[in-house]
């Protein structure tokens, strides 16, 4: 195995955490973890739009934009500003890695080319990275493929990108159909404990599932179990 | 200016005396220097054939090998096997940082987003980053827009990936084709002088040319002029 892709929020990054913590100390008034969860359930169902053609390519940074305006009103929000709603939506470029990741991710590197694959585009992965102290070798993103996960176009386009049989990556995911779709892709799969990924109130089963040839509990568990 | 993209062969690294090195201790009857000089001076004439459509897109680690096999022959090594033509190929993935590129390069990504804009292709770039210790924020190549520079659409795809004015942005390089071809498209720009970037038989005039916003005579000059 030469390359891990990870997927990246959830699995690398906590998103939930980091806007609720955003939203309450600019909007202390606003429900942050009913904004967080708002937010992001609408992730989804705008990727899909783009897969099946009903929206033509647009990048995340866009559709959270657009999905930041769909909910500001329900939340008391629609006052905001322009520099506002654009500073605010930019927050995706600034959630905080889970506490393991760094980490997790030198001794993952001394090993591996690490790269993203995320539906993140390469600007936000960039600037996300960059305050965090991800250390990627690479950055690769739906953008580079023009295509959403789970499309086999993204985990195609990876082997592609690297030039490798399927079997020499693997997929690094704290999601079974991401994790799903590229093994149907030839890809390995290790899937990564994050029961907290939609915040405390909404624990998540991070039961083993079959399929996957390695669950990790956080990023130095997959570390170790790899011999980093 | 929020965004540093580097030319990486000749500007980051020494193609050139990396090649002979590799050469000398592998095949030792060959004129590495001329053997070097010999690969490099099909590179242009095949990114120029790409780039007017007379052949489809190939990336970079491909043009090498089909160059290679142009060369080979006058240099007494038709007899190379298909593992050592490919190894030698990929050469390119293992060129050595000029002495003051890794340093040079840290400093500068202290106050700006630091990433490659090679015509090499991604997978190249990001091993030869990961060999030599290059710390790029992000790797981006010709291969993420489909053209070689200096065609427009490389530097345009930079300031789209970015979401940048394109006065936010400055290219980096050691060659005034690129620079020039960057500032027609509204980008800063900033010379690296190299002189050897040819070897020490074909010493490269590094003279300040107009038009370049900056000209530094190395990575650490460059971070020194901008504050780093």
């Amino acid at each position: 195995m030469q390359v891990l892709a990870f997927d990246v929020f959830g699995t690398v990054v906590d998103w939930h955490g980091s806007i609720v913590r955003e939203m309450q100390a600019l909007y202390p008034a606003v429900d942050a973890n009913a904004f967080a969860l708002a937010w992001r359930a609408r992730y989804q169902p705008a990727l899909a739009r783009v897969r099946a053609g009903a929206q033509g390519w647009a990048v995340l940074d866009e559709l959270h934009r657009a999905m930041l305006e769909e909910i500001l009103p329900r939340f008391g929000l629609a006052h905001l500003s322009e520099a506002e709603r654009r500073q605010l939506s930019r927050v995706w470029q600034r959630l905080d890695a889970w506490p393991d990741s760094v980490a997790g991710l030198a001794r993952l590197k001394t090993r591996f080319i690490i790269t993203t694959l995320s539906n993140g585009n390469i600007a936000l992965l960039t600037r996300m990275a960059k305050r965090a102290g991800l250390p990627w070798d690479c950055v690769l993103s739906a953008e580079s493929f023009q295509a959403y996960k789970p499309s086999p176009a993204v985990y195609r386009g990876l082997a592609r990108v690297f030039d490798l049989p399927a079997q020499q990556l693997a997929l690094v995911a704290a999601h079974h159909e991401d994790l799903a779709a590229a093994r149907d892709c030839g890809l390995r799969t290790a899937y990564v404990e994050r029961p907290l990924e939609f915040g405390a109130s909404q624990v998540k089963d991070v039961a083993p599932q079959p399929g996957n040839g390695l669950h990790a509990s956080c990023l130095l568990d997959l570390a170790r179990q790899l011999g980093c």
